[in-house]
């Protein structure tokens, strides 16, 4: 198998992440986005898409969706696991990285897709009509973000982790937006400290340079 | 257990229509998006997100995306299978399921909430920060409704459900994704035979008025 990769960008690093914590090497190819790669014809030809990552099985069957190849890695090697063992956590896990990927990533990618100049005729990811930025979009995703960014920070004062006690697939997904958060000027602070000491103990595991 | 539902709105409906497929049926208590009561203390001191559906358990756990409700529940009561029994199945009904949330229903709301009275501040869903409508979203939600529709049309040509050859949670996602982008104009036609008989086969299941 193949694994389409972008090292900057996020929903790349949350698999990499997940397949170093499984400790599961996959052979990847780095697709170069700013430069519009993922629109070309031969990775349209992958992917009619246009996005990364992209997982490409052996028989050719195509996984196109960060959460879904991480669930189905999880799928072929359960431990360590990081969606859940019974209903009811799996269901507590699923809620909170669905937060971490809604209020969180969502609000940092609108700033960020309707800033960059690279991305001025392409504001939304991937291979749809070409989509103009919309500067006051800017404006809304930073301020939700931020607003994200507080939650967080409420949720971390209570709990270890951010889907509960244990490190899971919703850390991932929230350590990575976090990260992402500064390309768009908005960073935790001295009013986020449950926050940044999570941040620092999530930046020590090994996978968080994969 | 108690779900906290409203009738039109879309997430609430794939939650019920998932609920009818199994065969489960839980005690519902409407909530009036329209008039702000998901805004108001007394639904904030049960989800403080402010989103519906909402499902709260006996013990008083909260489970407050319509996706996580889904999996509980196929978890509890695994037949008929909606989410899949392999990793493989699993991960590609995952990838059609978010396919459809994030190019359809993502889109479909743009539109929706940028362009509707009852929601002029309150332009993304829940109690987040005051966010005023952008109009210019009308046109691109409405822009990327129709490109997801063309989509989901060329998807259906070439496979009798969304994610393969049976029912599952993402055709649920899709029908509703369908019936809610009539909301904003965006109605399969001429050019998507494939689609409108899709269509009327899941229309028919008794589910679909759930």
């Amino acid at each position: 198998m193949i694994l389409y990769d972008m090292d900057k960008a996020p929903n790349p690093r949350r698999v990499r992440m997940f397949l170093a914590e499984k400790g599961i090497t996959v052979a990847m190819v780095s697709i170069d986005l700013p430069a519009g790669e993922n629109l070309a014809p031969g990775y349209l030809a992958i992917n009619p898409r246009g996005v990364v990552p992209t997982l490409v099985l052996d028989d050719g069957t195509v996984l196109d969706e960060s959460l879904a190849i991480c669930r189905y890695f999880e799928g072929l090697q359960p431990e360590p696991n990081l969606f859940g063992r019974t209903p009811l956590e799996t269901a507590q896990i699923e809620c909170w990285q669905r937060r971490m990927e809604f209020d969180g990533m969502g609000s940092i990618a609108l700033a960020f897709r309707n800033s960059q100049p690279a991305f001025a005729d392409r504001a939304v990811p991937g291979a749809g009509p070409a989509t103009p930025q919309i500067p006051a979009l800017v404006e809304r995703g930073q301020m939700l973000s931020r607003h994200w960014l507080d939650a967080l920070e409420k949720r971390l004062a209570q709990s270890s982790h951010v889907a509960g006690d244990r490190f899971t697939v919703a850390d991932i997904t929230a350590f990575v937006c976090v990260d992402f958060a500064k390309w768009i000027g908005v960073r935790a602070g001295d009013a986020h400290p449950a926050l940044r000491a999570w941040y620092a103990a999530i930046k020590a595991r090994p996978s968080a340079s994969a």
